[in-house]
């Protein structure tokens, strides 16, 4: 039992829910580890999400929107800390949700699945085929999930993985607290917030914006602006710290 | 597998050799997502030790060779990544050897105990007791090991116990690659580096310091300066991304 007098009781709870899925397979050990990655960064951008981290929550929420065959993609990190949010956003913006992981077994697809649509999420089923050219099983996606996608939610990605989507063509949204990460630099736009604030605020701008905005939403953006606001976020920050 | 061609092919490699020691319950699960978040910070600093790391490092063995009973603690990631280090160091410097783990079961003790002894680590077995005052078993010390030192190297350590340790009046060399962690900042010396680089280092200064250099070495240094050292590289590095 973590003590609750513990200054860090909140996050080492969630590393004790992450543990806990890890033993029941949804979350794979590697992925504890990338967990762990997401913490520094988030403490580093002040565990909140900042108004740059919101303005991509919206451009995100306008993509899915606008999109003619949007698809979340969800792993078992994700699925562990996000999926009733998951549910509502799929609900708000209409988008097909696909399994994928990186240490792919059945037996994970299947309790990562089973645990998404306890939560209400419709999960898509059925063959997959190596449609996104890897060297391993994240190539392996549905046709009717990914592979006919033009917008994609890809929450916690790799970087590899990101890189093979934009090169098909694919819009790519990626949520990561890397601000350096390939995939935040690869990707279409990066949602750099923790998945379980980025998702809720993706979900809410969907609900909000109207169709006459979106237009205006999506004219003015680059992935490199998250980037460096970001990073200006964590130098300031740093800078408080050594004045 | 991992593929060879991934661009993060060393960090993967180790997250695997983490989560292998996770199941044979050397690593406990929430320590893999302890070493992704100092996989963060290594990632900030550059992945190699810096100046100011390897000036800690040279004061660190001066501390040990120094000390009248130094003791190094070791948790399961220490053991995971650095048995063998920590046998070269623990010839060099004199030390003791103690298993003290956030997660413990005396079957994890016996088995972090077998690995260090199969590295050539002599381990200080034995009672323990609650001697350090915290209400977890982090608590739980030798009389003969880390009660009775006056100098103790806490590798991964957490901020609570390294808090505890200085109220008791130790000198506290912690390894810790987060700047601002409360290890970090509440510890006597902070070596802000990698632990399978810092404990080497370590060992080598332990060999090449002389005893008259000692009182030199040790004159002149604080644990901010290098808080301050790490920060300020951290935020060149980002400025060089912003620029």
């Amino acid at each position: 039992m973590i003590p609750k007098t513990h200054p860090r009781y909140r996050s080492l709870v969630t590393r004790e829910h992450l543990a806990t899925c890890a033993k029941t397979g949804i979350v794979s050990l590697e992925g504890l580890t990338a967990h762990g990655r997401g913490e520094a960064f988030d403490y580093l951008l002040g565990e909140a999400s900042t108004p740059s981290a919101l303005r991509a929550e919206k451009i995100a929420a306008a993509l899915l929107l606008s999109a003619r065959h949007p698809v979340i993609s969800v792993n078992g990190n994700t699925a562990a800390l996000a999926a009733e949010a998951i549910a509502a956003l799929q609900q708000a913006s209409g988008s097909i949700v696909e399994v994928n992981l990186f240490h792919r077994t059945e037996e994970r697809i299947d309790s990562i699945t089973r645990l998404l649509e306890k939560h209400g999420v419709k999960v898509l089923s059925g063959e997959v085929s190596r449609f996104i050219p890897l060297d391993h099983d994240r190539g392996l996606c549905h046709h009717d999930g990914m592979y006919s996608a033009d917008v994609i939610l890809v929450p916690l990605e790799d970087g590899d993985r990101a890189e093979a989507l934009i090169k098909m063509g694919k819009t790519v949204i990626a949520i990561d607290l890397n601000p350096l990460s390939r995939t935040t630099r690869t990707c279409t736009l990066p949602v750099i917030d923790e998945v379980t604030r980025a998702i809720p605020h993706i979900t809410r701008f969907c609900k909000e914006i109207t169709e006459e905005e979106i237009p205006d939403i999506l004219s003015n953006y680059t992935g490199t602006e998250f980037i460096r606001d970001a990073l200006e976020y964590i130098r300031r920050k740093l800078q408080d710290v050594l004045d």
